[in-house]
């Protein structure tokens, strides 16, 4: 297995792997054709937000449509094998994930299916407490419960890699504890740099490092210093930064891109049907929808200025690369499939 | 409102009112039979465990299939009324219950659709962490969650009674503080008395009744103090105990009779859809099933067992007759209607 890639290895890429650790877009071939010119390898996708298992199954409905239309483009990736295909074929790669685990509803079997349906990543929590552990907005975190103890042994077993990005501290701490295969905060940044209750504690990047994990740095303005004036300068720097804290294996970027999303559509990501009150989560009454994004960072087509915000800070072109998009690849290779026998045993 | 009730008040009883708080059975005509045998003029009975809001509507269904195959001995129970008016006609009121917020979800709307569809008990949680609440077998109990807060206010605000009797005892104490609405302990007993991971502490029983909440006592050999071999004296001991804690007015029967069910029913109780792995709950591996019930509680009919076995320890005719039935039913008159204008602006 590759762990080391060359730039420009792919039959019409002069660059370096490109990935996006997750975006969640009012989908459109517009989008995909930014995707391309962006020059984006793959891209994890957001499937489900509070969807339950049958509604999530009516958004891979939706993708089919997509993939079968616009196969030029795009194509569904079941593996890091499925990224290098798609990058040799000159189209982005689309690897499912949920946002929370209200697909598997109550029901760990789900898991498998999930994962048969090629999501490859799912977060035990989503703000809220879920059945599996507590989000970051819940005043008490209680670790990860009964059944999540149950489900990250399971998540483990298949190959469906454990997100923690919208979860409490401690139940972070706890899930990279108990999984016996690394997973991801797959779009955070330090909560050093931007304190939102969302970005991440220096112990649990470390942590989450220490474990072969990795953490994709977001682009949503909540998560940044300044919020949408922070400058892609500033932003390179927190980048090298947590290079410093985390090492560079662990980085990459996890863009939290929602383009094109009416306002409505944050109200579900936020509310869900938890509450009949205005819940306004990272957002205020004074400023209730998406916040305008930084202006060095609108769409996928900027992706190459990250690449040269990078080198400008002091990024070698490898280190670069890597957090680009080569971490992630490795860390697809590794944490898409079962886990193996060897490891089963000593869990 | 009637707050106190004569004994043999109904026109062909000559007892006082007879609740039981709840029950889950495996339900024939042999038992509606047992349950006009024993003088039981309104069960609690449990629709839901693990059962999401379809699941429990099909259950529901089953009912409505009993209630039209069996309308001499049994009817639905909307209210206190209705409970009156069954006994007035010789019939045993059926209350439904969930036993788990499963049914409601991730979705608050569908707790007035409960309501509407006649459930009046929901538990917050049942012994693992729900969306709402944590359950008694959690590790850690980290109280009402977010949406636990939000479901409490519908709850009270539509009529749908919290039943806080697998819930852990952070959690519960909270849904006592947070709720506007006096709650119930359906089935459980004095943990000083039992010391079941189910059983409640002092604190949790006083603070219930100061309330106006309800506990009922439960016949379920893994609460009893000596199990199976619990004697109805020492039952009867512990309710004038706890009475002396709590006082009369907090007190009824959930005898959390499970009655004819095999021991797959047990397995889905304890484990539903959550683990892949054995869980023996109250049980072990040596005793996997349901225990074996006391010989001084076999099934409704000796309801009038424990009516002499309370007068035999010194309670007055009228205190037999709260515990009985009378509590039950004035709560039930309280509880199950929408929240007065007056109690929603004090909320």
């Amino acid at each position: 297995m590759t762990q080391e890639l060359e730039p420009g290895m792919g039959n019409d890429r002069t660059h370096p792997f490109r990935i996006d650790g997750l975006q969640y877009n009012n989908w459109s071939e517009k989008i995909f054709r930014q995707w391309r010119e962006g020059g984006l390898d793959a891209v994890h996708v957001t499937i489900a937000y509070h969807e339950n298992f049958r509604e999530m199954v009516q958004v891979i409905e939706r993708w089919n449509r997509w993939f079968e239309a616009f196969p030029e483009l795009i194509v569904l990736a079941r593996s890091a094998g499925d990224v290098r295909r798609a990058r040799d074929e000159g189209r982005t790669a689309v690897v499912f994930g949920c946002q929370n685990p209200s697909p598997i509803e109550d029901d760990i079997g789900l898991v498998e299916v999930l994962h048969t349906l090629g999501v490859r990543f799912m977060q035990l929590t989503y703000n809220n407490q879920s059945l599996l552990a507590s989000g970051c907005y819940e005043a008490n975190d209680g670790g990860v419960t009964r059944m999540g103890r149950e489900v990250i042994r399971e998540m483990n077993r298949v190959g469906l890699v454990i997100d923690m990005s919208h979860s409490g501290e401690r139940s972070t701490l706890e899930a990279i504890e108990l999984s016996q295969r690394p997973i991801v905060v797959s779009h955070a940044n330090p909560h050093a740099w931007a304190p939102a209750l969302r970005n991440k504690s220096d112990r649990v990047i470390k942590a989450l490092a220490a474990s072969g994990g990795m953490l994709g740095f977001s682009l949503y303005p909540h998560h940044l210093k300044d919020k949408s004036a922070c400058s892609l300068e500033a932003f390179c720097e927190m980048v090298a930064r947590t290079a410093e804290l985390a090492g560079i294996e662990a980085l990459g970027i996890g863009s939290d891109l929602c383009q094109d999303q009416p306002d409505s559509v944050v109200q579900w990501m936020r509310m869900g049907r938890y509450t009949k009150r205005m819940d306004y989560g990272e957002g205020s009454a004074a400023q209730p929808g998406f916040p305008p994004q930084p202006d060095w960072f609108r769409d996928s087509r900027d992706m190459a200025r990250i690449e040269a915000g990078l080198r400008a800070v002091g990024f070698s072109e490898r280190d670069t690369a890597r957090v680009l998009g080569e971490n992630w690849l490795r860390f697809f290779e590794a944490g898409f499939g079962p886990m193996q026998a060897d490891a089963r045993e000593a869990a």
